[in-house]
């Protein structure tokens, strides 16, 4: 697998609308950066002899950001699925190989290329879907060698693909079953050989740990801390899914970008949170398959104003989604975020969630040309239509990876 | 708008398998339909010489069937959506020019082939989700002049198109603006004016009626029927969607096609529909856009041996889905139906609900070829995946209507 060969988008893009209001109805690329963006009467001489490429009054959007995925992995879980719906207890399903054990002995069973084989087609529906920055995690490797072969994938992804890809280091998921009833053990491997190996190998971008009462405790999940701290990286935190375990006040006490799930996430936390700038990561199409009706506490977040993003959560067992449209309509249909705050929660705030604000996220002069081109007449039908595939074309990193309306 | 050029289908396709678990791993096509199915070993000799079409290993189905929708109208109500969610009241949204009414003035307001290009991209999804089949219904113009548009528009939407495109007549929708608190005059007009002047000009396959408190009764819904019945017109239902209003029964003995939403149906509705070989169509699109927590009796249809199809029931107010795989994911997610009661609902089931059951929904000899390849390894696949887009050839009567496998 090599880069796909796209063409540059360098030119300038006009007879544009900007989903969010902002005035401008043109904007210049140029070596893969936008360079200018405003009304195109006022366009400067400087770009006056760019190659136009008329949008037809598309709607434009910068790059969607998905910060929370597992995306790499093996195998996949379809037939749990099925086995679920025809009345299969889940002891029976774990009988027959199912459940997180079953991704991760695929995922260490499965070489690094074929993995990247697996993940690749994954990967590009989302993209497809007009995502230009993803997080990966890996987690269902659970050993060093398989942890770091996870994350190797996500990085060739990225390169590959032409995608800003950030990684995060999840060894703390879930034990692996030749750690059965050892955890401390196996905490002691994550943060004292794993994560180091793998931080000096330059695969690890954040550091994130699964802290439920399922998973790992709290005292578990500050030491997974404490090691990331100590090596300089950022954190983020699985917190208050199933129930609350206080994981969200002590991520925010690590300055963690963000905390993920949080259906049950107390006030305490919302305001540990606020105080530490932690972005409230959304996760609407896990909530949708496990048939969670406790809702994240949207009111008291938007009341204090912490940034909810809003990601697929992609995973095999509890959101198989490949789309981020989908869960921006799911995370206003089923947890009523407003259409602006479902858009943020895709973009810019996304991007905070992981550490991008500064690149990703909102269409501005200086950053690499991410955006999307869709043939939509009004914002709120992004997140409206369900299920959709609107015609579009996607500016990523500089270059035009999809032209379905036909642009170029 | 005219039909775009694609190749013809006519060939061997080989190396595939059903998703149905049939033995057969390859189908002959020829003059654009299923002229043999079997193993390739024993291909009979006249087909020896078809050109070959190595389809690597791709899942077979039927063309999908969307048995249930309001495709064809003017504007969309995404406005709508996003003040509901920013705290709007039904009287605001209203007010604001909301509700079924906003898309009756716009559907009013559109000439016939403003409504045509308005609804093309529309189909288009739903056909690029492999939908071969599809059912349109009026009940947007609510007059002569209105709904003849709305009907031609599906009529040449399926010319052009090259899908089958059954037409439904849904005068009895909604009450229009000018017969306000005149129910009765205006079931007159559709029973003795708009349907014999419309099936007249060969527009109606099929007539349907929204019986609920909140529109028309059950004794104006029978007279729908008898006007139907005397003109030798099948009938299906939008039944028990808020309450029990015994719709279901009263269609089963007009011999109801189909009875639909039917949330709230009863015991007695169910065996009902089992006598008359009614198919329930669900629609969990709406049941997931309404946030409404009322199961249907999925159980008892299935220990009455009721076939249950699902469909998108596409519209712009309560369900504005573009994805029929999405709605089969629904459906075992919420509804919990299994991965084959999914499966058969969105092809054969959904066949039978409107009367094609001998040429669609199931791949058998001698019908047209509506069938879809897919990149996946295992049936289930078709469900599991959340917002999926995945790799397929789809073949539309007889043509290769789309080839992302690049399988010409
Ligand atoms: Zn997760
Ligand atoms: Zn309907």
């Amino acid at each position: 697998m090599t880069t796909p060969q796209h063409p540059s988008a360098d030119g300038l893009w006009h007879n544009l609308r900007l989903a969010d209001g902002g005035m401008a109805n043109a904007l210049a690329v140029q070596h893969g950066q936008i360079a200018w963006m405003g009304e195109l009467a006022a366009l400067p001489a400087a770009f006056a002899d760019l190659p136009r490429i008329d949008t037809r009054g598309a709607l434009a959007t910068p790059g969607l950001v998905d910060c929370h995925t597992h995306l790499v992995y093996g195998g996949q879980r379809a037939n749990e699925f099925a086995m679920r719906l025809a009345g299969a207890s889940y002891e029976e399903v774990a009988k027959a190989g199912g459940g997180i054990v079953s991704s991760v002995k695929a995922t260490r069973a499965a070489s690094e290329d074929d993995l990247y084989a697996q993940t690749a087609p994954r990967l590009q529906q989302l993209l497809d879907d007009g995502v230009c920055a993803i997080e990966i995690k890996s987690g269902y490797g659970l050993s060093l060698e398989h942890e770091r072969k996870q994350l190797r994938v996500a990085r060739r992804l990225g390169a590959d693909y032409g995608v800003t890809v950030r990684t995060t280091f999840l060894g703390a998921h879930a034990l692996p079953p030749e750690y059965a009833d050892r955890s401390q053990d196996y905490i002691d491997l994550v943060c004292h050989e794993m994560l180091p190996a793998l931080h000096a190998e330059g695969l690890v971008d954040a550091v994130d740990v699964f802290c439920e009462r399922i998973a790992f405790s709290l005292a578990e999940t500050e030491q997974v801390f404490k090691a990331a701290q100590s090596l300089g990286l950022p954190v983020k935190l699985h917190a208050e899914q199933l129930s609350d375990m206080g994981g969200s006040a002590l991520a925010a006490r690590y300055g963690a970008l963000s905390c993920d799930h949080i259906e049950h996430l107390s006030q305490a936390g919302i305001d540990a949170m606020r105080a530490a700038g932690t972005v409230a990561v959304l996760l609407p199409g896990a909530y949708y398959t496990l048939r969670d009706t406790h809702l994240p506490p949207i009111a008291a977040l938007r009341a204090a104003g912490v940034p909810m993003a809003v990601s697929t959560d992609h995973n095999p067992g509890t959101s198989p989604a490949l789309s981020l449209l989908l869960m921006a309509n799911m995370a206003c249909t089923l947890f009523r975020l407003t259409v602006p705050e479902a858009l943020a929660g895709i973009t810019s705030h996304a991007a905070r969630a992981l550490g991008l604000q500064d690149t990703h996220g909102t269409l501005a002069v200086g950053r690499p040309a991410n955006f999307v081109l869709w043939d939509l007449r009004e914002p709120a039908e992004l997140v409206y239509w369900l299920g959709q595939q609107p015609g579009r074309t996607i500016v990523r990193q500089g270059f035009v990876a999809l032209d379905r309306l036909g642009l170029l």
